[in-house]
């Protein structure tokens, strides 16, 4: 829950209702974690924050429009790391165990969100598996964007260039995954940081000596 | 349905018991197509059959060990395509090619199971998760085994190789989960083929020159 102040006459009740908003947000985010989002009820949210169930709609059209703002929120988030991460062309050793350390522990830190995300996408509500699969392909162009910049990928033309970004995105969910399965408080996460590592490692170098025909 | 006929006096009777059987597993998959399996109730499967829900605990224990047969099926006949695709070391050119026309048409042709698989790998019933991912563990094991006999990959360690078979192992699942996403009748199939053909020959182009250390 975020706590700014502002001088409006209205601030009380307008955080009082964001504040509401963020708690359902965060009931139905610890709802799926044992269970996929179509089997969560509306009644079941806001049970868990302690409104009546009609006092849902003050927040949200539907429990579909709720999971987009979620989707929403974790691309949101996932976004800022990865500019971080690729400042500058194609990674060299140490910016790939760097990309690999950041990611690894960025999944750590919101699991519940990545949770979600990785259960979602496959999920059982059309609307939100749409918006997720939307965000991975924006995603995996913005990278082959930046690869197209490196000197290093001069042989790979751009078609190819969106299958290399389509390949490392799939490395990175995989790691996501793996992170995921671990137990929540992380044993075993260097290992995952190796893995991660050495795949993206793999990937890069075949694409260093890959020619498009 | 299958219908072989034996001299068994009480073919009849176990006929029709294995019949109501599989029809208890294609209605679960029919149903799984548009949610996900822990929002699937025994009697909606029931219904389908057309039999009372009590009847059901003749063919199965519960819902969760019909979700378990339909994963062994899945990966049983997924192993068969597998075992045909790895004859040999390490797969040349022609090779990976034909490798990734198999694995698309054959996610195709099964789509119903391999639907059902993507979604429960991450689905809300703990102990089908579980038996999906030891599924994909032990079929990461068989390729790193296979993967350790190609003379062209002797300067990768068993770890190292354990590493590579995850990768391999994680843009199959990947192309999977493409063809999944095409419409039913497999418009874009062609499309699909390539991009496989493509990721995977950037991944054996990497381990082609890795150098273990």
């Amino acid at each position: 829950m975020r706590s700014h102040r502002r001088r409006d006459e209205h601030a009380p009740r307008a955080e009082q209702k964001q504040a509401t908003r963020q708690a359902l947000l965060d009931a139905a985010l610890r709802l799926v974690a044992d269970k996929s989002f179509d089997s969560v009820s509306l009644r079941e949210v806001t049970r868990e924050v302690g409104i009546v169930p009609t006092a849902f709609y003050r927040h949200f059209e539907s429990m579909d429009e709720l999971g987009l703002v979620l989707v929403d929120e974790t691309f949101r988030t996932a976004r800022r790391l990865v500019r971080a991460a690729r400042e500058g062309p194609l990674p060299a050793e140490q910016r790939i165990r760097r990309s690999a350390e950041a990611l690894v522990h960025y999944v750590q830190a919101h699991r519940p969100y990545f949770q979600f995300l990785v259960r979602e996408r496959f999920g059982g509500v059309a609307v939100i598996r749409s918006a997720i699969r939307h965000e991975i392909r924006l995603f995996e162009s913005e990278l082959a964007t930046d690869l197209a910049r490196a000197p290093e990928l001069s042989a790979i033309n751009t078609a190819d260039l969106q299958i290399l970004a389509g390949l490392l995105v799939t490395a990175m969910t995989a790691i996501t995954e793996q992170v995921l399965e671990l137990p929540p408080r992380g044993e075993g996460l260097d290992d995952v940081i190796v893995l991660a590592e050495k795949q993206l490692r793999l990937i890069l170098l075949g694409a260093s000596i890959w020619q498009s025909r």
